[in-house]
């Protein structure tokens, strides 16, 4: 009754579009021949993700992430036993099927899972590079090929969320932060499918956008949300509107702030 | 022993009345046609169930609705195995459904959701447009047709139940307010069945009331109240005693408030 | 193993002593022939439970109360499966029950009620009328017939507790009060069964503490606790020490108020 | 396999030793006969639950005794369903037992129990007086000789454990405090077997106890441990350790507390 | 498949080594033979644990101790049904057990247990004597030789975890205290297998210790790390190391005072 | 259908890499032979979790390691039922497995772990030795192989997480600290597997970071990232940026102190 996700679905067909902006490439690679864990930092919606899916494109691993939540529980990553007619049948978590296959592991904002998840992946992310899957009583080796990533943006953790110490010093940490102009510009147009002169627009109201942060802005607008206002303009709406409900409204609900942004809108196009 | 909820049941019979305010038509078919997810933004009341179930019925798709509340859960909106005799049968959740039907997810109110469906919809709010159904080992993917709509209300959200910018920056955002004089006159004598002079002192009251907003209280009045209001005179009740219990009950305890609001009524009518 | 509750166990075989105050009977008419949802706001044991019994008499609507309790789920409103032999059964729970046939369902204190319960019922109380019973993957379109209530206590709510405007603008609000003196003394010497002399000095003696509000008094004696009063004095207790035990001591714990009540007493019989 | 619990083992089989001090026993009498809940108020260890047991047995009907506490929910009160072999058996709970069999029902320290409990119990304590079983469909009607009775200790309630008016203002409360000095020591040499001599004084220190509560002492001693020293004095505890033990030690873990009534031991012994 | 755990496993069969201190067995053979319960109260590791160990040998009752914790339940001590094959079967808990047996039965840390569980041994506490086993709906009664006996540490209780007075006063309350020097010396030569010399200078260690409570130390160091030093000593490990790592470290994490007590250790030894 | 975890898998096959500091090894050898539990004491990534698996394969005894997070219950750690077809079947935890088998048992971050985790584990830890495994009703005796221990960071432990004094003065404690210079490039350079002359620049660093500690950082740098740059350095990426996402990246998110900290690297390299 069940479609089994065999692992090939996980692995990429075609490479995701990605522009480097440093030695990034570089160093996720010496990171993965090492056998090290990696922590990606950065705002929301400054293309971590994918990287990542570029990175195991280039690799040829199969990608499994798991986006994570205040419920995602330890359970849920290594599997259960589920009922099935009369008899109790295994499922492997994301986890446990990432490490059986040699996957690249990606957990996307993992401050915000619970605190049992985390350690969890203690073993995992030190040389012993096992993964004890306590209810079948085994304990997994991860193959030379398994990769583990994680992601973490630092810029709005409370102190509650904090990762701890002994979770950090697990992982080699590589920072992003939005592209530079004309990457970010070279971005917007590829996905947005708008003249260079359109993005070109964008890009300067999202820099000016970014500089807002500090003055009320919890965070600066992302190059995804550039790339929809590059798409709704493309869908024939005029660029003001576009940037109304694809920058304006959709950042912040401070009616001050959005009237500042308006006006960086209004400046530019 | 079930009756299957079959998809069609949740396509739009007739035309739902709806009157537009501004080019909020275009802005969501552009976001449709683009496949970005899209949130309203309003007060309580101000039409914005309304204007989905007028989007569902423009484009021929089923409509699933999801009222938010803190005990909604990912599994309740993905599906769930349920025991049915001997045997464990999964049971789609209305995401699943909506996704494997390609219709129109509304989920109202979506703050009021636990985190953990927060972070769910994020792969089907990005470009990869997939739902990952964990515990069927499935990913499914949503069909072009497929359309995410959120909405929220700005206006008494506490800091505990802030959308986070990791999910505010996957959508286009569209925002309302309550209705325009002429339009929501319109509406209340369409909608209360009552004359537009009636129509026109029920909305000068509602715009008064309104304007009480930063006076102490939370909300203004809604057009869903001013039609109650309505129908009970069309029903028989005096306007200032239909009023008394549409109006001034239902939207305070407070008793200066009340009586502030009580005057406005005895002015206008 | 059952006994089937039938929904005519819920249909009052005689008409519930009800006293009007004011046109709250015209109001409560008019609202449910308009299909709106009606909200009775007022303190302890003024009278709207017995009110809402005589509607539903007047109505012969079978009559479903719930008294919500901060455990009250929406599945306990809804319905649940239970196992029953080697068979999973579904027990409708008062809320499908009511809306099945056309009931009139009262949801008392509802505030004290989980916040997933009341957000359930918003598809029910908006012109949808419509319960989506989740589990049993269907939709419940209610009759005409089908009158929803909430009651609501104002006089101590917590911010906690408060009604969200949300929920709060669905509904046509009845104020209600302690009666008026004539109707109170009826009342008292009705169901008490004593003389209008002895329930004369009860209602006065009522009326009197109800003034203490604001100086240190909660909420004001109930009419219930006068009618307690008086069934004590006709079973033989003498006056004061009935009034001691069923005004006094139940009210309140603080001994200053408990010592200026005891003098209301002994000033008036 | 289970023992039946027959409601005959609830009936008391000799009188329980009381002494009455006021007009306590006319007031549960006359409260009995017009079939209203009585609430019992006073400080723990004061003869609350002896008085119940007394009352039990004057009436001849069987006492059926909960122990409040945070974790007692409805269900326990009114009962569940379990498993047995095949088949799920359904199980009464003390309230539905006491209930079916015009028990005297005695829910002890009910402000420990969980808020659902104290509204499960509204439709119990006002003149509907029936208990709705949800999950068996059925609504019972309390006999005649039903009897309701809650104790509740107001010296030591915290403000998030008080009694709510709605609950209150259902009951007739008795208030009780530590029985007056002869009474006392009656009940001290009886209990105690002890010589009226030794009774009084362990009375005498009992009531220079109470004295200093407001002067850091939570609650004064009750007449239990005063009969508990008299026990120990009986099995040849010296008077000063049995003081020591039953009074000093149990009551404070303060030690100038504990000095003071050190002193007053040994001043009246 | 299961090892039945009989209940003879639980009699203890050599004399627990125990010096007394005062007249603690006088008391304690008095409250046994009175029937009541008693309370232990003192810091930790100072010898209540084997003071009841001793206690049951010299009455030849089985003892069944119970370390409480934040978890425990009054299922837990009561009992549960578990599903073993096709049937669900009863297990006692350890307190059905030993009331049963009429053993002795001491719950260690009674505060750290949860509130149901501490008004679950109310009616096991008064002169009622009975244990309430809902689930099977028996009612058992407590032979004579039952006795119960709970241990309380009043040092570091929160205000949280304070003992309620309706449960402290159903207890006849022993106080204990690190032993004095010369007992505490026979103890640790005793149990440490070390000369008196060395035993002698690790008491006048442990008194030195104990006089900085109140100056940053929350707890005296108990007669169990004493005998931890001595054991160490004695496997080899030279007494300067064998204090620091069996009384400096464990006890306390702040630098300062560490090295105080370091400097009582080098000043003794 | 599973894989049976044999407690030959525990044990270690071939000698861990572990350069002793101090006396350690001895003092954990006598508490080994004295049967005392052990507390290891020290920051994260200090060497703790080695020294255990070096003294485990010293005594050639089976090593099973918990990783102790907020949700590790007493159950995780004792065993529970799960069902297997139409039967319930045992499996044991790690501890019970632990017990059985005579193996090191080894809780890392013990504090983490919940307090019913801590309690449980108090009879193991006193001269009784014993498990008690309550859902199979039996007691488990450790043999004199058995050996006990736990890990500690008390660097930042909140309040919330500190050890109870009734929990600690179980323990033999280890103060664990950052390894001497010289051992540290030894290790950098064996595991690293980099030439002295980069382990010492590394290990440099590491020193000088570490005495940032009070000035804003929460927690040296540990020797396992000073490993990961020597890793990276040798699968060819530059000193500067190695250390850049190995040691400033991962340890902060304070942009001031990741300044200062990659200052120490650029001058040290």
């Amino acid at each position: 009754m069940l479609t089994e996700r065999a692992i090939e679905k996980y692995i990429l067909e075609k490479e995701p579009y990605y522009l480097p902006v440093g030695n990034e490439i570089e160093l996720f690679t010496a990171a993965y021949q090492a056998k090290l864990p990696v922590m990606l930092k950065g705002p929301t919606g400054c293309g971590k993700t994918r990287f990542v899916e570029h990175m195991a494109w280039r690799f040829k691993r199969p990608l499994v992430t798991v986006a994570c939540h205040e419920d995602l529980s330890a359970t849920d990553l290594v599997g259960r036993y589920l009922l099935e007619g009369e008899e109790t049948v295994w499922h492997d978590g994301p986890l446990t099927l990432a490490v059986k296959h040699g996957a690249m592991c990606y957990l996307d904002e993992v401050v915000e899972a619970r605190k049992d998840t985390l350690v969890l992946i203690h073993p995992l992310t030190d040389d012993r590079r096992i993964l004890p899957v306590e209810k079948r009583r085994v304990v997994l080796e991860a193959p030379d090929e398994f990769q583990f990533v994680i992601s973490y943006n630092p810029g709005y953790q409370s102190v509650l969320k904090d990762l701890k110490q002994s979770t950090r010093q697990r992982f080699v940490a590589i920072e992003f932060d939005y592209p530079p102009f004309d990457i970010e510009v070279a971005i917007v147009a590829h996905e947005g499918q708008v003249d260079e002169s359109t993005a070109r627009d964008l890009v300067t109201i999202g820099q000016k956008v970014r500089n807002l942060r500090g003055h009320g802005l919890e965070e600066g607008v992302s190059t995804r949300l550039l790339v929809y206002a590059a798409q709704l303009i493309r869908g024939g709406i005029s660029p003001v509107s576009a940037c109304t409900v694809a920058i304006v409204n959709p950042i912040t609900d401070d009616r001050d702030l959005q009237r500042s942004i308006q006006e960086i809108v209004t400046t530019v196009i």
